[in-house]
């Protein structure tokens, strides 16, 4: 499949590194800042653009993997291509494809990509969604070779399933991120959790999360708690995320 | 070593197991409901207890492993024994045992324990505390047996350790739960979010949290989450949530 990539950020990165990798071939890629597109299609032997206008017309697909409020206006500038345009959003709707391309699809990764770390895509669930039958197969077809892990959602499925991942991924994130702060501020190191981390990821491989709740709230141990929040004093912000969330747990007690 | 274990619970339980299988005796379980002392004196080989008053005087070491508010009964329980007794609480502080036995010391290992997993002690970190320092250096041995990462701290860093790790596990795995109730509401499986929670715990192993945060807020993509409240109308308790940890993510930009 000859494909065009809409975009140089974390998703495209990945994803145009990994389709190379599985023998598709990326012709173009581009972003609105030339040095961008340049930096990834040097990747993955495409040649970079900064114009809209340069885009090929007959590549088979074109995935853009922009920002959702920017998804529209570049596939505004495809309206001609025959080829599938697809986004790669968990939010943004298939409509907004659909308003302005022949074909149009969703190809939604569910990972969370960093440029500083590589992605095995073997067992990422890929989420799809195409009006036309035939749309659909080209993207099951294309995903199989990416991922063992291919699912046809709606749209309605696919942002219910992103929002859990804010939950799953985004938040806990944050959260290690404030415990590395409360360490840090006390001279402490890191390393110290990241067996505990590791260890509270790997619990939920095979359990529920409801059935290995652990700590002070889940036990609804006040005077645990109050020791907490008195360690924080000094920090307001932290004193309220940790009562919301212990507030939060407390309520799978009932 | 000969030692009395005090408490049927979870980190009752794993230590117990654990200290048997790197060859130490367990001689004597506690627990103040016989049933729970006889289910694990039964898997470590020892005698099971419900009564203070029948426990060994002459053990090596005596391991508390009970609630924190329930740490001081059994210590004063304890006044007449000459072994090392020790608590495993991540916030209880030494004192509260010295003031009623010979040799006190803080056994506290840093993970997170339930009944239905096994849990590898080998690289699990074991904090150690004694105000003597032979008794130190008993407890820096017996740790040793049991992990590679043997930590001295003092009362103050293990009770910011034990806040840091509420942060990096146990209001993760809480997020982690909630995820699950959005997709059960939904008619998703949890099995579709597995991989994107162990890819956000492994990230963090030799990465920075703050280096690797992803998501609709580290961007201030006002549009998701916008569009994500409006998903949670119903329940305002996760709206709650999802806008005090973006709000905190905000903070981060700064």
């Amino acid at each position: 499949m000859n494909i065009v990539l809409l975009g140089s950020g974390n998703v495209a990165t990945h994803l145009a590194k990994a389709l190379k990798a599985k023998g598709q071939t990326v012709v173009q890629v581009y972003s609105q800042h030339l040095v961008n597109a340049e930096s990834l299609a040097m990747q993955v032997d495409a040649m970079a653009i900064d114009d809209l206008s340069n885009v090929y017309q007959t590549a088979d697909l074109y995935i853009i993997a922009v920002k959702d409020d920017a998804i529209e206006s570049v596939a505004a500038a495809l309206k001609d291509v025959t080829g599938l345009v697809v986004h790669t959003s968990g939010t943004a709707s298939l409509s907004l494809l659909a308003e302005h391309v022949k074909k149009a699809g969703v190809f939604y990764p569910l990972q969370t990509f960093s440029k500083i770390k590589d992605v095995v895509f073997d067992h990422i669930p890929i989420c799809i969604e195409a009006s036309d039958i035939h749309q659909l197969s080209t993207l099951q077809q294309l995903a199989s070779k990416l991922s063992d892990q291919v699912l046809e959602l709606s749209g309605e499925q696919r942002k219910i399933l992103h929002l859990a991942a804010v939950f799953a991924c985004n938040f806990p994130n944050h959260l290690f991120a404030l415990a590395n702060q409360i360490l840090l501020k006390h001279e402490l190191d890191f390393n110290i959790i990241r067996p505990l981390i590791a260890e509270t990821a790997e619990k939920v491989m095979t359990n529920l999360p409801e059935n290995v709740q652990t700590g002070p709230a889940i036990r609804n141990d006040q005077t645990t708690m109050e020791k907490h929040l008195g360690l924080l004093t000094n920090e307001p912000e932290l004193q309220d995320i940790y009562q919301t969330l212990s507030n939060s747990i407390k309520l799978m007690l009932k």
